[in-house]
């Protein structure tokens, strides 16, 4: 299945998307894909649904898309997760995953604007593999359990300020978590769609130029990996998300580096998961 | 007012605490203290009911206090903000805020047990003003409109595991999001209620034994330069936490360093803000 929200900021509806398309309105039956959704085995409901899309009223195509799930209650990081990335920034690849945290706050839909914060100067892309979580995860006693804790994928852009995350002192929260610094979906495509999630080819392309050409083959430490590890450290939960890391050719890695500005247009794809879209403007 | 939540963990109901310091539930005329409360002005409505506590139930002895707001949208901490404790760990003092998140789901009530994760060497204690967002805050032009943006404050005890926060590669996130690591309250005043919040005394024992011993005035940054600081990068909306630093005599400080084992009891207490208590247990 592929599960959509739709409607205005904050106030999205649930529906799934058909084989030809079309986006069905399910708000009559789900109220969102949230926490509770999720925890409560509410996918299993889904799929008793999804014979009968039918039945179900087209969402009008004007609507606003948004983010294919609600607010998590944790959006997660991996950094670094990419051999062939590690190898381009010049850096060893990490013996255990680099994680952290942005804003949740900073989730919007697949279309909406990416605002260039204020006093930006270093406004960057990273095309990533999204991974939500579908069950409660805590203490997994091994990387093959991490599986059945999974309820789908999605395409993640982790917007980056890398003076703000770099150049300002401490941690990198303060260029991770700006507004609009996280447009996800459009869709969460469920595990079953996906036949083989260590080899997804993925590209983000700026005003149509290439930048970033990757495939989850080259990812380090892979989401079932990612999630029994985290899952040693805090638990996770039903409906979080976690953006597992970039391939090559973000902005800060080019020579010379290479930033947005208002009126860039990012397109990213990932086999399997669609394509997001984003114009970016000032703050 | 002192705003107080009872119940079980991740049910809580909203109360008031009266000045004979007895629990009021006003669970039948407010949810929940979230964002939605604050950011609709839900402390003047709550002002006029305070009044006439006295036609409000009591809440039962033995019902478990929990933290005095709903799990925030954000919790940002504040690093290294006390000038006696940057000069204690022989760090300078930092030219901005250090800021980093800790995931939400840590926070727990003032009495909880706090667990002490698998495989923990490190697990350290922290008392630290928190301070609640009352209003989204976004590009404030300056400090001093960062007063009218804050809810209250309370007691937050930013328990932190240094092993998994420095020694485990990358960011500071997997030593400050173990479960039950931010005890929180017992209660949350209003500003109304701290005359000088940059004059206030905090304390920390463990066994009794006094471990912290610090004052709001020596923070290096305070809640409103924080704030403003903070919202250059980030929208803050209400109902998120700030925690704004520790003061002098943490664990790892110490010579020879001092952790945490199953048994030990943490009691915290700010001038103003009541007391914690926390026995720790192996998770």
């Amino acid at each position: 299945m592929q599960l959509i929200q739709f409607g205005p900021l904050g106030k999205e509806k649930p529906g799934l998307l058909t084989a030809g398309g079309v986006r069905k309105d399910l708000s009559s039956v789900v109220e969102r894909y949230d926490r509770d959704f999720f925890q409560a085995g509410g996918l299993a409901r889904l799929a008793e649904l999804a014979g009968s899309l039918d039945s179900y009223p087209d969402v009008p195509e004007a609507v606003r898309w948004g983010a294919p799930i609600a607010r998590p209650g944790k959006v997660i990081c991996v950094g670094l997760n990419y051999a062939d990335h590690a190898k381009e920034s010049g850096m060893a690849i990490p013996e255990e995953p680099i994680i952290f945290f942005k804003g949740t706050n900073t989730v919007v839909g697949p279309y909406d604007e990416v605002l260039i914060p204020r006093k930006s100067e270093k406004t960057d892309w990273e095309v990533e593999l999204g991974v939500v979580i579908g069950k409660e995860a805590r203490y997994l006693d091994s990387a093959s359990e991490a599986a059945a804790c999974i309820a789908g994928y999605c395409i993640s852009n982790d917007v980056s300020e890398r003076h703000f995350q770099l150049e300002r002192g401490g941690q990198w929260v303060k260029g991770k978590s700006c507004d609009t610094f996280n447009p996800l979906g459009p869709f969460m495509a469920t595990t079953d769609e996906i036949a083989d999630v260590s080899d997804l080819a993925m590209t983000l392309e700026v005003n149509g130029e290439r930048m970033q050409t990757g495939n989850t083959k080259t990812m380090i430490f892979d989401p079932c990996f990612v999630i029994h590890y985290l899952s040693q450290f805090m638990t996770l939960e039903a409906g979080d998300l976690i953006s597992t890391g970039t391939p090559p050719g973000v902005g800060l890695g080019l020579k010379p580096p290479r930033f947005l500005k208002a009126g860039d247009v990012m397109t990213l794809s990932i086999a399997g998961l669609g394509e997001q879209r984003q114009v970016c403007k000032d703050a």
